[in-house]
């Protein structure tokens, strides 16, 4: 088929007409099919329910050191619990402190503190006149939700195949001490499925901030989450390497078994340095007493090791392999030749991302949720939800059937299609 | 005996000389005792453990309405765990948000959003040159790190035996508008051990605050703590009596099955009105995307309901009145002729507290101390600890087996003896 791009008016008419056709067929279908949300299937999480039997009445719910795990106490996890996710994240586990089941909690604690007290004895952020994240984009859109709530001003850095654009945040981070802090998800972005170079993370861990308490907000969320197992990604420990870069207190790393055993009953960690971690135990004190130590647990008995880990994910990968497949295969097929935007081909993590042509993705998603295929809201991954370019869909692929995600896709494709011809049925009349 | 107080000073130097010998020979036993913690015994551990079975990889692991709880979602809880929630605090199940595993870190959370936010339109408390709090003392002292930790001056309010002065609470609040909070344990108060009478929950439900973002914060903390379940004290429904007296967004009310299951592994919740409620859904949201709805299914099919929640505290109180009825007794046989201090009787929750003559109780705990018996740190009952009679020692005996506590009240009371004498003495002396 001829490029959109490449017909004549007339064309573009005959085409658009044909799939206005299509599109009302696919709206009385009355479909009602979810994109947008990035939680895995239940098959996915049926793999975990052999969870559920590791502890009983008959276990003896203490921790290796002995420790009653059923009263308080224990405000930095288990050690076992430490272990795992260190090997998860390739830390040491004294660099951990086991949380509940939220990593996104931690996160905005972690800020939440630092808003309050500031960061190792800095003045707390909420006396600054100015704070600002930078923001690689397109990012995840509830840690831009974060920053927002706590006034901070958001900054657009792009991300690249390889990572952030670290000329940008060099010079941001290293001349603006009101920067505080950056959002990171090196390893299967979200959404755009990259891993961050080697370089990105030597870059990273050689930053000269100009602010003490600047931090990076490492949210290593997809650390196991490999869509081929067989050919991994692989990123650098960023905490070694801060350390070795003489910026030990740099970076806060975050992680969860959310994505891997239950998502609403995982555990959750932060890994940093040893005066960090302290004192982020010295403001967790003042809020608990400490957390699901049970579940902690139970997820060692059941995980075991990193091994129990990656054996879990590879079954996961089975599942969801296709499901990615399918709608990349199908772009590749009916949108290739039309010059109607790209997509990704991520190895890992959630989700795919679809690039319109500029101008079109708000569209497409309206089109979408008329005929009842709800999509992740249009600028969901900007700060402030503003997509300047109007072009990025994040696309959530993991949760529904085959036979609706091919349903979705085939009504996805059908509105790409509408939402292009329509912009460039617009722009040759604004010529 | 003859009362110390009457006591000639050879008498007093006498009875000394006896006690220091006792003392001597209890400090070479070499004791390690701690009766400082809070926390409830392995055999009331024990009373919970068949909730490990009541979940298996056979469950269907949904809600009544069908929700998959392995999955992300349900940011305030599944139906059947508010409904426990609110049983358990008297309240409607829609006025509930069931938490993680602890109630201090919504309260903490609370307080927080307050700071950043304000509560429905106020001006951000970190804004305001003044925000105080009330606190009745004897309190919890894990209430006053919080409330100190933001850096709110903390006012000392008289609790009496039938809650606080509410004279002094009234004039406050409904006077000072710097005033936005007040801790309260309604219930089998800690570490005193009074309940509210329907009167003072009547003036809390009808002040007239001049703060319109002034909250009680209602720590129902010992709700279903009975020690002496056939005669159990009934508090006032404060959710329900605010919104009668014209004031329904006036409370936050908390509690949680820390001490009823397992005190790591618990639940927790909080109840307010709709409009608070909504609000502090709407701050949750940035936070987490849900709490542990297993955990929430795993305590509603262990307890059920009322009926087994209050059958299970029968069988705690079972297990916990011969410890604190060791104490009194003792206290009762060995010092109520020496006028030496009082002591309370509670009828619930997990304090005793001892009530030693003026300038005694900080040299009562370093006695025990030295003899090897921890007791909760001097002060602590009071914000900033500073207790200003010194005589408020916290008493926790739920923990520690019967010979052991039998052990402790050994040394407890030749610490009070000398304690007691040696300020006779130095009274006598500076006259």
């Amino acid at each position: 088929m001829k490029a959109y791009t490449e017909m004549t008016r007339n064309e573009l008419l005959e085409e658009q007409a044909l799939l206005q056709a299509e599109y009302r067929e696919l709206c009385a279908m009355d479909l009602h099919l979810d994109m947008s949300r990035g939680k895995p299937s239940a098959e996915q999480l049926d793999l975990s329910m052999p969870m559920m039997d590791v502890l009983t009445s008959k276990t003896p719910l203490k921790s290796r050191k002995g420790t009653d795990l059923r009263n308080y106490g224990v405000l930095d996890g288990i050690d076992e619990a430490k272990e795992l996710i260190a090997a998860m994240i390739d830390t040491q586990p004294e660099n951990v402190i086991v949380y509940g089941n939220a990593s996104l909690h931690i996160m905005y604690e972690a800020i939440g503190n630092a808003m309050m007290h500031g960061i190792l004895g800095s003045t707390p952020w909420v006396k600054l006149d100015s704070v600002k994240f930078l923001c690689p984009v397109p990012g995840y859109d509830r840690h831009f939700t974060i920053t927002e709530s706590f006034g901070i001003e958001m900054i657009n850095v792009p991300l690249t195949e390889t990572g952030p654009d670290m000329d940008m945040v060099e010079e941001y981070v290293n001349n603006d001490e009101s920067v505080k802090g950056i959002w990171c998800v090196p390893k299967y972005s979200n959404p755009t499925g990259i891993s961050y170079s080697d370089e990105v993370v030597q870059r990273f861990a050689n930053l000269k901030p100009a602010a003490s308490d600047f931090r990076i907000f490492w949210d290593n969320a997809y650390c196991v989450h490999h869509i081929y197992p067989e050919q991994k990604d692989e990123i650098l420990d960023i905490i070694s390497a801060c350390e070795e870069a003489g910026n030990p207190d740099m970076v806060y790393e975050f992680c969860s078994t959310s994505k891997i055993t239950f998502s609403g009953a995982g555990i959750s960690g932060m890994a940093t340095s040893p005066r960090n971690k302290e004192e982020m135990l010295k403001h967790l004190t003042v809020k608990t007493i400490g957390f699901d130590k049970i579940n902690q647990l139970r997820h060692v008995k059941f995980l075991k090791d990193m091994d129990g880990v990656e054996a879990l994910m590879a079954k996961q990968a089975a599942l969801v392999r296709p499901k990615f497949e399918l709608w990349i295969d199908r772009f590749e097929k009916e949108l290739s030749d039309l010059d109607v935007g790209s997509w990704t081909h991520p190895r890992g993590g959630y989700f795919l991302t679809y690039v319109s042509n500029e101008g079109c993705a708000k569209n497409i998603i309206e089109l979408a949720q008329q005929a009842g295929v709800v999509m992740t809201g249009a600028g969901a991954p900007y700060p402030y939800k503003k997509d300047p370019r109007d072009t990025v869909i994040r696309i959530a692929p993991t949760l529904p059937p085959m036979d609706e995600l091919d349903q979705a896709c085939t009504v996805f494709i059908t509105c790409v299609k509408l939402a292009s011809i329509k912009k460039l049925l617009e722009n040759a009349t604004n010529l």
